[in-house]
């Protein structure tokens, strides 16, 4: 028995890798949509929400519209295939169609869900859209080291990409916040553990790559990292020790 | 069909409330374990996760261990009530159960999992422990107003609870980050409007109630919060107007 999606928008969450960790809802949209939107390209970024999405629907059954990859080259670069994606959507949505369009880990989070679903709202107010939201990246690679991120009254910051001219406010976020969920850290790490050592929070991080994907990596020992090149889907987790 | 569980503890996020939020690995946990722990109370979040659990399993056909609520009273008073909860879990690990232990949003994430974690690897080494990520209340929240929290290289801050001695904490992490999520802001929402009205933020943040429940309930426009009671589970989103 196949659910018929009423015509619309989906922005489905489909989390950070394993298929398992999209929600009951991702699956029953997935299934019953006619239309999925895909990224296509070569970088495992890109192909991954497509393979996650394989997992729980057979894509043989469906209209499959291959787009490009919105975020590539930062905000300029991206603005062209973002008008390409919203055109190509929006000629599926004006002809009735209930359509996909799966995001890694939460859509709204870091997600690349946001400028289609403003362009949609603005130029398109009369279709439905919804937003199902999902698990991130770390909350998965939390789970998988069985380290608690937050308790109680404690303080979460995450920060998306560390380079060389914000370390000041990396330094700054560590003594304020309790725990602080550095993004990308790739670029960075040596002066990033240099800072840890400084500050005597090294004890208390973990490091974690490829959360749910082919080659994902777990790193109790942060310190083991110094000198080794880490892929772009990386991130590092500080937690001050003695919370419990 | 039902799949067998192989002995140990499950951790098992079911997200914010709606049960369609929660993963399909809980839901098949949820489904193949021979115990479910599930706080008895009645305050609304103490039977929220039992009526959670109740939609994708049907616990008749489980052995369900009934549990003291561990955070009730903050954590003094909550430790007796851990302790009690750990020991009857133990009870059921030692003899060999599957244990499923289901916990709102994110077990990790402000869950009330981490000290049950912490004693069973301590005093029961031997056994297995499998942590089930899930979507938090804030970001299906962000889905239901269809909002972004963050996108691009913008920086996220969590703080669980506003109170009259934290306010200029509040101040200052408005004015470094580009969203900030209050949890449990009911106790001094006042106060919290009159700093984001000092700093031009009140356009650009949005509130919620009571995620995925009973009674839930959505603001756009914080300014008509002033003067209202609020309950225990609300929260606030703050983000930088011209971020997009």
């Amino acid at each position: 028995m196949t659910a018929i999606a009423r015509p619309g928008l989906y922005g489905v969450s489909v989390g950070p890798g394993d298929p398992q960790l999209m929600t009951l809802r991702a699956a029953e949209v997935l299934r019953a949509v006619d239309v999925l939107a895909l990224p296509r390209g070569e970088r495992a970024t890109e192909s991954h929400a497509a393979a996650i999405v394989s997992a729980v629907v057979d894509t043989a059954t469906k209209r499959v519209l291959l787009l490009p990859f919105a975020t590539a080259g930062g905000r300029d670069a991206a603005d062209a295939s973002r008008e390409e994606i919203f055109a190509r959507v929006a000629e599926e949505l004006w002809a009735g169609a209930a359509v996909a369009f799966p995001l890694i880990g939460d859509a709204l989070t870091y997600g690349s869900f946001a400028y289609l679903l403003e362009r949609v709202r603005e130029r398109l107010p009369h279709i439905p859209i919804e937003v199902v939201p999902g698990v991130t990246s770390f909350a998965a690679a939390a789970a998988t080291m069985q380290k608690p991120l937050v308790s109680w009254d404690e303080r979460l910051a995450v920060l998306p990409a560390v380079h060389a001219g914000n370390l000041d406010e990396l330094r700054e976020t560590l003594t304020t916040f309790d725990t602080v969920v550095l993004l990308k850290v790739h670029r960075c790490v040596g002066a990033v553990l240099d800072i840890l050592d400084e500050q005597g929070l090294t004890g208390g991080a973990w490091y974690a790559e490829r959360v749910g994907m082919a080659g994902e990596r777990y790193v109790a020992d942060v310190r083991t990292l110094r000198g080794q090149p880490l892929p772009y889907l990386s991130l590092l987790v500080v937690r001050k020790e003695g919370n419990a």
